[in-house]
Order: structure tokens, then C-alpha cells, then sequence
């Protein structure tokens, strides 16, 4: 059987992982025969948002911990892991793809991201092995890529449909990487063949939770055509 | 369009919600055409659990706020919502359940439940409207008709297959409150025809994510023929 590391940020779109996209990636995961391992950093969040008032809450929360919640304690810090004997390597969007994996949420580009994070995602193009950024997560695989010679063909999502983010900026933070972004739809996934790289906007897009169960059950199924 | 309220009771299968159960069923009502308004109590959980070590946390969290993570932010405090504008009533599975809705957890059939949770359930049963109980939630539904006229036929599982939890002292406290438990395999639903009751036990059993999912499907599609 197959595996694939499915690396998550948190428990909750505004400060981790989004929930609902990471929920379907599991399940996608495993009705294509993959085995999942979930792993996640164990440092402690950029912040804590109440997710309804989406003011910052005078909390210490930590990464590992709070992802344990998504995946039912059945998960490892990133640095205990052999990552080696994964076949592929995933990443569940939301917020902290991009303020606990990266700091693209508050500086692009320049952003600093993870060194486990980037040597991971470098590791694995240069292995040919697959893999699958969901939501805001291509960033953190453009910003790992930026100064590499990896050229990478991705989506983040488009900026003529609706999103509830400042679509323009993001994508042009994506080109400046030296990434492209070619611009999909909620569901419709990006599959760079060079590089290996499947890519699906879900939830970059202002759309319900049936097209973001379409675009993880699309992109899941393309990894699991790969793998 | 249908409405269903879903009553979510945090986030966290140890503590809360349980989090994969949650969403497939949000998921499931839109595949059902039925629009979803996510509720919780606005009430102090009753615990903050490590769900790595399985450990109390010296923290305090609400579980509105908390719920509001599944929901992405859309969720209202149930003292807050019309009820009576509902069709149907939710309750996913997870500790929260048996934790904040009611006290099952600590002290089974006899345990406090939440009044606004208690009346809820009742009105529903007494309007004849459907409700669905998922995993452990059955539970709160067989509490709150406790001393009632109502006897509904449940199933929270089976003390045969394999379980992480004390099945045959679970189904005892179900039975001594007036219900009936039928056993059933993870992702097999009980209908209670007379009361419009839809049980199913998914991570009561010891079973994987893709069975989980295929209870809870069955249990919204059967909610869908009722609704």
C-alpha cells in the first residue's frame, strides 16, 4: 500500500488547517487504497483566531496538538518521521499553511517558511514523487521552490470568479516566486507533470462545501493515478 | 429548501465534536439539498483534552467558539437561533456530546443534560420532526426522553464487533433510560419510524474513516426520504 504524509497546521481555517478540506483529503486518501500518515510541526501557533469574531485570542496553542484534533490523536511530529519511506507528501489548505508552515500570510513571498517544510518539499520534487497542494498550500510549495531551479505550474484559483481574498495580490506573490499560476475554478485541478505537482483552489473561491469535496475527491484522484 | 440545525458541541472528538463525523455530515446534507445552520451551546466545555496523550489541559475553552472551527465562523449560539424554523435536528458524534450537551460521560443515563438540549429534543419528537444521533449522540437523544412517554428504538452500536469503548455499559445505560439499543455495525442506521428517530453508530465501533463516512451518508440519505 502506498502513503502519503498529509502534513497539517492546525485545527481551524483561520489559524491551522482548514478542517472540512483536511476531513475530505483523509477520506479521499484512503478510498484510493493510500495509507495516510499524518504529521504536523511541533511548534506553537503564529496565534489562536476565534473563528467567530475573527479577533486573535490571548492563547498559546500548539501545532502538533491542535492537528491532532483533525486526525483523532493518530498523528507524529513532522521531525520524528522517516520521511523518506512516504510515497507522497499532501497539504491540506487554510490559514496555517501560511502563518505556521510559512509567514506568507503577513509577508508573501519574502515570508520565512519552515526549514523541515521547505527541505521537505525540495526532497520530494527532486525524488519525482507526488505532491498535492490544496487550497492556500501552493504557496508554501512555491515559496519552498523560490531559488531553486523547479519552475513549478500551479493553482492557487483565479481572480475573475469570487474569493473572500485579495485574489490578485496572492497570485502575483505566487508568480514572483518564479511559480505560474494558471487560474481554475474551485474544483478543477492543476496537474504539473514535470514536477509532480497536483494543485486545487477549493476553498480560495467563495463556494459551498460540495465543490471543495469535488476538487479534493479530483485532486486525490489524480495523486492516486501517480503515486 | 429544507433546513436542518446541526448542534455541534466543540471541536475534538475527546472533548468536543468529533470532527470527521461533523463534516460528512454538513457534506452530506448539501449533497441532500438540505441547507445546514450550525448551532452550539454557548457554554465552558467541560474539559480541554490533549488529543495526543489523552491528558487534561490546564486551559478553558467555550464551545461555541470553539464549534465555530467546523463551521467556518457560521454558527450561532442556539439560544440565539428560531428553532421552530428548522425541519430537522443533527447531533454528530464525539465526547462533547456526553461531555457538555449532557454529563453521560461521567455519569451515564443519569447524568445531567443540558435544558435548552433536553426541551430541543423533545419538541422535535413531540412535532414529529426528524432528528438524527450519530456515535455517541444517541446517547443525548435517549437522556433527554428519559422519564418521557416517548420509548425511541436507538442503536449507539454493538457489544459483539470491536469497539474502543465499553459497549455493553453504554447499551445498559441507553436501555435503562427507557430506549431500546439495536445492535448495528458501524455504518447501519436504526430507523424509529413512530418517533422519526435515525441513529447510526460509526466511531463507536472500532472501524476506519471510509465506514464513518458510509454511516453517516446512509443516515442523511435516509433523513432526506423523511425531511
Amino acid at each position: 500500500m502506498k502513503k502519503a504524509l498529509v502534513v497539517l497546521s492546525g485545527c481551524g481555517v483561520y489559524d491551522g488547517s482548514e478542517i472540512q478540506e483536511s476531513v475530505f483529503t483523509l477520506y479521499q486518501l484512503a478510498k484510493n487504497n493510500i495509507e495516510y500518515i499524518c504529521v504536523a510541526p511541533d511548534i506553537i501557533q503564529h496565534h489562536v483566531i476565534n473563528h467567530i469574531k475573527g479577533e486573535e485570542m490571548p492563547e498559546t496553542r500548539n501545532v502538533l496538538t491542535e492537528s491532532a484534533r483533525i486526525a483523532r490523536g493518530n498523528i507524529q511530529a513532522l521531525s520524528q518521521v522517516d520521511v523518506n519511506t512516504a510515497d507522497a507528501l499532501v497539504f491540506p489548505g487554510g490559514f496555517g499553511v501560511a502563518k505556521n508552515l510559512s509567514k506568507w500570510a503577513f509577508a508573501g513571498p519574502d515570508g520565512e517558511i519552515l526549514p523541515e517544510i521547505e527541505n521537505l518539499i525540495i526532497d520530494f520534487v527532486k525524488a519525482g514523487k507526488p505532491i498535492v497542494g490544496i487550497c492556500m498550500a501552493p504557496s508554501t510549495i512555491a515559496r519552498a521552490l523560490k531559488g531553486t531551479d523547479y519552475k513549478a505550474n500551479l493553482t492557487i484559483g483565479n481572480s475573475t470568479s469570487a474569493s473572500p481574498y485579495d485574489m490578485d495580490g496572492i497570485i502575483g506573490g505566487v508568480n514572483a516566486t518564479g511559480a505560474l499560476n494558471h487560474p481554475k475554478e474551485a474544483s478543477e485541478i492543476m496537474i504539473d507533470e514535470k514536477l509532480n505537482i497536483i494543485t486545487v483552489p477549493t476553498y480560495m473561491m467563495d463556494v459551498n462545501i460540495i465543490e471543495v469535496y469535488n476538487g479534493i475527491e479530483n485532486a486525490i484522484s489524480a495523486l492516486g493515478k501517480v503515486i
